[in-house]
Parts: C-alpha cells; sequence; structure tokens
C-alpha cells in the first residue's frame, strides 16, 4: 500500500507553541495549489478570533468551524464539564461528515488530543475517523497525543517548549498567539 | 522592560517538520489583524513554491523573499558553496534593511538557524540584527538553533520528530510538505 494514494495522517502535539500555529501554516501552502481545507475547533479558547478574520481571506478554499465552547480548565472549570462534551462531539460529528464527504483534501482536528486527554470524546471514535479518511489527510493538533493516535498517524511532530515569555509574566501577544 | 512594547523573538527549530510551517501560520494569523509581515528564505529548498502561490492571495500585507540558491548538501555538495554564502548574505542584507524599515510586524527569516549552522553567515550578525528589531517581531526558523539565538529569544519551540512517513519511503506530499 502506498500511504500517497490516500491521505497521510499528521499530529502535532507537544507543551510548545506552535501547533495549531503550523495545522495553519498547512492551510496556507496548501490553499496555493486550490486544496479545500477545513479547521474544526474542539476546544475553543477565547483567543482564536485572528484566525477567523484572516480565513476570509482564503474563502472558499478554507472554512474554519468553532464547535467547541469556551475553554476547559484544569482543576476548578466553574462550566459544565457536560456542555463541553456536548460541543466536543458536536465537533466529531460535523468532522466526521467532513471527512467522508470526500469534498476536502485536509481536514484539521483543532486541539482534538487534547480533548481526548480530557475525555471529551473517546480515543476510539477517532481512530474510526481516520481510518475512514481515504484520500483525505487529517491533522490532529493537541498536546497529550494519545498513544494509539500516534501509532495510527504517518507523521508526528513533538512541540517542545524550550523557553517561554509568558512564563516571566508577559501576555500573548495579538497576531502571534491569537 | 516590558517585552510587549517591543518586538519578540521567536525560535522553531529542532529536527521535526513544522517549523517553517508554524512561520506561515504565524503569518496567516496576524495579517488578519492587518499585520504586515515579509519572510526572507536562507537557504531554499526546491519545493517551497506553494507558499509562493498563496502568498499572492495574502497581498499586500504578505511578502515573500527568496533570496536562498538551492539546496546545500551536507556532505558532498556539488553547487558552488561561495555561491550559498553569498545567497545567504544577501538574504541578511535584505532582512536588516525590512527590519530597520520599521515598516513590518513580523520579519519571518526563514531557516537561518541552518544558514548559521553552516556558516553561511556569522552568528553575531544575527545577533545585532534582531537586537536593533524595536517594535518589529522577528521569527527565526531551522534546526540546529545557535545557543546565542537561544539566550536572545523570548519563545523557544522545539520541533521534535516523534514519526516520519519519509524515512519509510514516502516522498513529500503537495500541498503539505511545498
Amino acid at each position: 500500500m502506498n500511504l500517497m494514494d490516500e491521505g497521510i495522517v499528521i499530529v502535532y502535539t507537544g507543551n510548545g507553541k506552535g501547533k495549531t500555529t503550523a495545522a495553519l501554516g498547512l492551510v496556507l501552502r496548501s490553499i496555493g495549489y486550490g486544496f479545500r481545507v477545513v479547521m474544526i475547533q474542539f476546544i475553543k479558547g477565547e483567543w482564536h478570533y485572528g484566525e477567523l478574520i484572516s480565513s476570509e481571506k482564503l474563502k472558499p478554499e478554507f472554512e474554519m468551524i468553532a464547535a467547541g465552547k469556551g475553554f476547559v480548565g484544569i482543576i476548578d472549570d466553574d462550566h459544565d464539564f457536560n456542555e463541553h462534551v456536548r460541543a466536543a462531539k458536536q465537533a466529531l460529528k460535523i468532522a466526521k461528515k467532513k471527512i467522508e464527504s470526500g469534498l476536502y483534501d485536509i481536514v484539521i482536528l483543532d486541539e482534538i488530543n487534547y480533548a481526548i486527554k480530557l475525555k471529551l470524546i473517546l480515543v476510539e471514535e477517532v481512530i474510526d475517523l481516520i481510518k475512514n479518511r481515504k484520500k483525505t489527510s487529517v491533522v490532529l493538533t493537541g498536546n497529550y497525543a494519545h498513544s494509539q493516535i500516534i501509532e495510527n498517524a504517518d507523521l508526528v511532530t513533538e512541540m517542545k517548549s524550550i523557553k517561554h515569555p509568558y512564563k516571566k509574566g508577559i501576555k500573548a501577544k495579538k497576531g502571534i498567539d491569537f
């Protein structure tokens, strides 16, 4: 089996900056060829709106769907956890539809690794999803990529934080982080 | 000193995929805010033309300058090494001009870390460059980032290859790699 005849599976994981950013870079690169790309957010941070503005310029090749709701706190989250589960499940449903449609060259599942880690969705559901990809390449971002995801991926890069300005008390920067 | 009043220095290094790609993601994200961004290639690979096509869509906010020439082989390179030195020096000159102009929000120096490693340019010249950045953020990509570069950076991410399809004999994929 030659993997080039089907979509490949790419994982960007790790604790460093650049995971979603690299996925956005794939968008920029691939739409140059007229590829159709959709990015689905599984866990929406509050500072992801920069991409939404840019993506308008890249229509109709690039679509962005923010299905996740709010940001899931690790320990003391005041929001309703079930609401996050519902949002992630909805994102998964959309992802399934997009991948099965065969209309997209690349489907990006943003922060899906973290959604699995938080048990918002099951890893088995995601494995099923990527196994049914056919010619669509699938990109999975987010820290804590599950071992089964890595096993089923073709390309895995760990973004490792070597130095992080926000540890020094510097806030996230517009245009860089969001 | 608050780093937010001046441009920050970002480094994407490591042996994994996603360094230049993440820089392109910053382009996509930042032009959404009307930021002006320029990307200067210090070592041009043969498969980097995808970005050039896409960048047309993102004009005039995004500019792309390919000053590097060819690909530098590590051991047995038939090309003239001096020609690569000349190209990298030219890229550095352009970078200096762009950063000093104060017209850009982000200047991306693509593969500059590798150009330093290959001794095409001196690390001291690059340190001077980033020290004069004022409000311009500078992004340096390429493996083997010099310790002095890391020392002078605010944000450093190592892209570490965990799994790479090309080790299995699969060729680079259009829209993903180039």
